[in-house]
């Protein structure tokens, strides 16, 4: 690969993501446990199946019938009522957040998170061209509201991403904290603000998307890969103002929605009710995580997602390794002394309680 | 949409797509006319309700055995052994392309077609910051030479593509003309050759996949909405050295292959004889197009896809909306002069033989 011409940034890089070992016990990439309820694996097989009578044509290129579903999915459970209008949906919310970024950041244009948050944000940010500024956070892990908008108006960032829960941390923000920083945004330059949500479903709070309201600048980031129990389908959607939906199709690959991933996420939104008590079961299944956690003598961060981030470790990746070594697979994300840990099943959570038990014994 | 904070060149834009217009007879998007067979629908119904019951997965991030069975396919077809790590697959030719111009183009760099081309070629260019370069054709759109040598030698553009067969014109490239602008891009930088093969199947001659052997910077790119009748799939490939599918992989998004399309693609695969079929069917029923359409008086550029280029009109435009008021979508690309024709089923052909008659005798 080094002789081809590769731009320049993107020599000697690796590919991004986690390691995909054989393990007994894979709690390392925030999937949902649960496997969809037979009744939703047949519903799929069957819209699926009509889907694919119809597979010669190209599919539905503003994929209406999904929106409009998403909308009302949105509508019911996060506290304000949206419209197909407001909606887009692409393949896995990364797909979004590059459609976002190809639209308002780009060459010559930044985009600032708080980190340490999910990665892929100044990952797609590099793969767009767009120039990455990483904002601060407090010890524990929280935004320092006051740092954050001096990094907004030094900056002048052209996007914001705010990720609430957090990814790797768990830690939800509140509203007066985006909106403060959406302020700050619109004083500064004005920007798009991307509140990131897409473990918001475990949340104790609640969503952020009534913010949207008279803020025509804000975007609401989704995804059905964790509280619907869909990581293997890909699908991602924003709600946010009708002008920030008509901007993204300026720039989305024509097409870019199989005709199969809208019948299949057609399918799982008929059994949303099924799949938010899973949903439950995992937000018990997280406290539970972390009073054990807790109660062994590690420090735990506040988790408002389906994961748990603890610590601390003099030695993050040997702490990792160890924990491997007795089967269970957790994150290590880079941030020191910190790992980070999916809920799972109970005997899932059952194992890795155990084997991080082990493992603080052995370092006493 | 004028009061966001957009990228200055999306302003004023439209996004890219033919009218969906609800018409009888729709002979403009190049679609395949025959449904998948209904076994094939049962397979894919099958394979899916199988990946279903991983969905709460993420997908293999990698495609192992859908790019092996895709490398199987290229290798049994196109005359030329590859293997697992030549081939990569996306959403959609489209989406190849992309992840192609964010490694080998992007800011500060260019990209040359030959047009009138494909002109998502040119579009995508845009969104990933590639400057565009319209090199020239000759009278009849096959490609000039000289003139293309020329085009490369002063512009040294980081990117060539080459569509063959030529969408809108139909027109093949021969081997020969693909290696001199190979010779000629490596000379002037060295670039990233793109030989777009998305109507291949139907073409009289062979596929240029056995160029790539020796030629690092070759790519050959397909794709299954065409031959294997599923537009709605989105699935799109590459044939190239195993070095340039490791490079895409610095800047695709993780796990941008669902399950679902996966196992779709790959019960497609199982049916590639019948669906081969079909092309046959097609090659047959383009012919007569070229031939009818010769006889009614119409000018025909020589076509080796599943899409015929006719002519010559003083107004395309409206000429192609008398054929429209007739019950026949075809294309209009705005190349002067001509319009496009898809090779539909006989029943559909006839009806559009039927229209640009008419259409014929009216003018005379």
């Amino acid at each position: 690969m080094t002789d081809l011409p590769i731009r320049e940034e993107l020599r000697g890089k690796s590919p991004y993501g986690a390691p995909q070992l054989d393990v007994p016990v894979q709690l390392n990439t925030n999937e949902n446990p649960y496997p969809l309820p037979e009744p939703l694996v047949e519903r799929i097989a069957e819209r699926v199946r009509e889907a694919a009578r119809g597979l010669n044509r190209y599919p539905d290129r503003d994929a209406i019938e999904l929106r409009t579903e998403l909308a009302a999915y949105l509508t019911r459970t996060a506290g304000h009522p949206v419209a197909l209008a407001n909606v887009w949906a692409a393949n896995g919310s990364n797909e979004v957040i590059q459609q976002l970024l190809q639209t308002f950041g780009g060459p010559g244009r930044t985009a600032i998170g708080f980190e340490p948050s999910y990665s892929m944000h100044a990952l797609i940010s590099r793969g767009t061209g767009t120039g990455w500024i990483s904002g601060p956070r407090n010890e524990d892990f929280t935004i320092d509201v006051a740092a954050a908008e001096r990094a907004i108006a030094e900056n002048r960032p052209d996007v914001v991403f705010i990720t609430s829960p957090n990814n790797p941390t768990g830690t939800a923000v509140d509203a007066e904290t985006v909106v403060a920083l959406y302020e700050a945004a619109q004083a500064a330059r004005p920007s798009l603000v991307v509140v990131d949500e897409a473990y918001v479903e475990f949340s104790h709070r609640p969503s952020l998307l009534p913010l949207i309201e008279g803020r025509p600048h804000m975007v609401i980031s989704r995804t059905m890969s964790k509280a619907f129990g869909a990581a293997g389908l890909r699908l991602g959607y924003l709600a946010a103002s009708p002008a920030v939906v008509d901007a993204v199709q300026l720039v989305r690959l024509p097409y870019h929605l199989s005709a199969v991933t809208q019948a299949t996420a057609l399918a799982a939104l008929e059994h949303t009710d099924t799949l938010l008590g899973y949903v439950e079961q995992l937000k018990t299944e997280r406290d539970r995580l972390v009073t054990e956690l807790r109660a062994i003598g590690y420090e735990v961060t506040e988790s408002d997602a389906n994961f748990v981030q603890f610590g601390r470790f003099p030695d993050a990746h040997d702490a990792w390794r160890k924990i491997l070594d007795r089967g269970v697979l957790v994150r290590d994300n880079g941030v020191p002394g910190w790992l980070r840990v999916t809920a799972g099943t109970a005997a899932e959570n059952d194992a890795f309680l155990d084997a991080v038990r082990e493992l603080k014994k052995e370092s006493a």
